[in-house]
């Protein structure tokens, strides 16, 4: 099966944004197997995306289209595919109960316009819309399948795997089974030179490393008749590349994060844990809480960025802050130290830096971070040196610190 | 003039990388008045991409590719562009010379297929990189141009701005101005529908809604023969906008974020501000401290999980829990006056909800957050009911938090 996606926005075209739907989708539809030879943005205009519909129609059978669903007169992706389709739409009762649900929840006023994205062929499978009120939905005519999603990644992605990927098995010849390996403390360019004649020998599995913001993933893949095939077929490779990067720096597999991980393993283990951060603001106790049911163990965080609410909340002393700066691997100790004493915590953490644009020095320059380690009644510090801007500096001290601690619980 | 912009290359087309390219080269012609109605995405295949040649061509006067300028035999962006235009190539000794140095430099072996990237018609306008080691090059061919780009962003993009640009300006009529309104606290069918005339009849200057997480935008663009004449004739419309959505929703133009504004707003009215946090965990905390230069104003913030943090740290009375509970009007009044006096600061501020998924009950549900709000010796609070998953309530509460402070602030 060929398949065409196809992007409908001005906004994309006008470079106001990355078109990051359709390398989203173009991965989804290779771990399903489907073939993509073209990728196409058009503006919200109804001729030119007509004849994109057309043009995507005589090279494809399957064409996923992104964006112009929404409620303004400028959304067309749909009221063009029923054309091209020649469909009549009709309001479809449900979709236009969930969005006046969806209203009436969030406390805002469902407008007259509103009601265009309940519009639907009778025949279209509609696809539920979970994180705004745009449905998306598929038509299938004379063997060529149009599938209409929503723009925003956030409404667009859940429903792919929600509705779409069900759909798709269908087409699927024999199975893909992919497993995602998830790796820090590694770089990418080490990562994939200490796999190096695997990634140029591999045929079935297959194995394509992807670098995110402080971690690489590893996406191993194969291509059975059976599920329990594919799995058996990956072993040896998984089993390779876990002893050759080290089974310490792969923190996870699929859909988790270093935060899930280590909350997992906190509320396992029953240790309380507490933060005390400087220069990352809040961004660690967030990173906590973002998993549910931490509050089991997380106890309390304080966001002490001002001296004195080191030396009042935390108990750290005058004397350390004047003769070594609050940026240091002293004060990160007794910060680390004096949040886990006044929360009665396991486990302290804590992190003081300069996350700049301003406030470096020859001595202390930017990116520098000290982080701080409360755990069995002992303290210590790491010192970070960490590139990229004030957020970027920020949200690696973060990971990192959470890395660390993962790595004291294994 | 038209222009398409053509990325070739399989691994955009598996998902593998973003085509991040497109949209810095739409931008960039965006702003020199050259319309861009399609974006295509080809792999390395010399038929499909040679269609492309022609399908582009037939709808735009100006192509401009990214990608397939290497050394390897997939690499086909510019042989078979000289094929469509019928071109021969030959080495220019020039760019040889360079790719030659470049490998000396680098101590790196030279490899035959190298030389590869030395070959151009004799007619080509070649396009040094700085970057890398394959130039790019301009051919022109009755009227027709084609703009070959090399495919990693750190090589195309200073190529782009060094020979693009300046060739680029003897095509440009006029300029595209360009002006973005930021907007929150008005949904996007709501904002499209209060300005829908404006939508409806819009030519020079035109207007584009895009919806982003709680907030939408408005583009204004006019084209224009210079840039102050631009600015004129948008001036009308903006007011109409600014006065239909009411000058109090948008909070911003141009690239800025809700914190930015705000924080700007409390360093420079020297306000100072802490925050006391339950179901965002620091959130709030972190989108103050991404503002450089917070740190005049931003004293302290808690994160206060358990009922005995709420009381110890910020005095939160037993009484007031055990009565309202802690999700409620009352507590979050007292952690945003707690805050505020044991910081001693002019603003405090405090959420408390249940972001879910666990939690909620009929009368307290999933979503539903209070925030407190203490500022001029008085306390405040408001009830929100959000939707969402966990992360996005909290990411919600936190932006309609901050919302507030700023509407306090005007």
């Amino acid at each position: 099966m060929k398949a065409e996606i196809l992007a409908v926005g001005t906004e994309i075209l006008l470079g106001d944004i990355v078109n990051t739907n359709a390398q989203y989708i173009a991965k989804r539809l290779a771990d399903l197997g489907i073939t993509v030879y073209h990728q196409s943005v058009v503006g919200d205009n109804p001729e030119r995306l007509l004849e994109a519909y057309r043009l995507a129609f005589s090279r494809a059978d399957l064409v996923i289209t992104t964006g112009g669903l929404g409620p303004t007169k400028d959304d067309l992706t749909k009221e063009v595919a029923f054309e091209y389709f020649g469909k009549k739409s009709v309001v479809h009762e449900a979709s236009l109960k969930i969005i006046e649900d969806y209203f009436k929840k969030s406390n805002r006023v469902m407008v007259e316009s509103n009601k265009k994205q309940a519009y639907f062929p009778v025949d279209a499978v509609i696809l539920p819309n979970n994180n705004g009120t745009a449905p998306g939905c598929i038509i299938e005519e004379n063997k060529k399948i149009v599938v209409l999603l929503p723009g925003p990644p956030f409404e667009m992605k859940p429903m792919f795997e929600e509705s779409v990927v069900p759909y798709l098995k269908k087409f699927e010849q024999g199975v893909l089974v992919s497993k995602v390996l998830r790796v820090i403390g590694v770089g990418e360019s080490s990562a994939a030179e200490m796999i190096g004649d695997i990634l140029d020998t591999q045929t079935n599995p297959t194995v394509a490393p992807y670098a995110k913001e402080g971690e690489v993933t590893f996406r191993i893949t194969s291509k059975a008749n059976t599920y329990d095939e594919g799995i058996k077929l990956m072993e040896p490779m998984e089993a390779e590349i876990r002893s050759r990067l080290g089974n310490d720096n792969i923190y996870g597999e699929g859909n988790v994060t270093l935060e899930s991980v280590l909350c997992e393993m906190l509320v396992n283990k029953k240790l309380t844990i507490s933060t005390a951060e400087s220069c990352t603001g809040g961004m660690v106790a967030a990173a906590l809480i973002s998993y549910p049911g931490i509050s089991s163990v997380f106890m309390e965080g304080a966001v002490t960025y001002t001296n004195d609410a080191k030396i009042n909340r935390l108990g750290v002393k005058k004397e350390t802050l004047d003769k070594y700066g609050a940026v240091s691997s002293e004060v990160a100790a007794e910060m680390a130290l004096g949040i886990a004493k006044t929360a009665g915590t396991s486990i302290g953490i804590s992190t003081t830096g300069i996350a700049g644009p301003g406030g470096g020095s020859d001595e202390k320059p930017v990116g520098l971070v000290y982080v701080g380690l409360y755990i069995n009644n002992q303290v210590k510090t790491k010192m970070l040196k960490l590139s990229g801007d004030r957020q970027k500096v920020r949200a690696r001290a973060t990971k990192q610190l959470l890395d660390w601690v993962r790595r004291e619980l294994l």
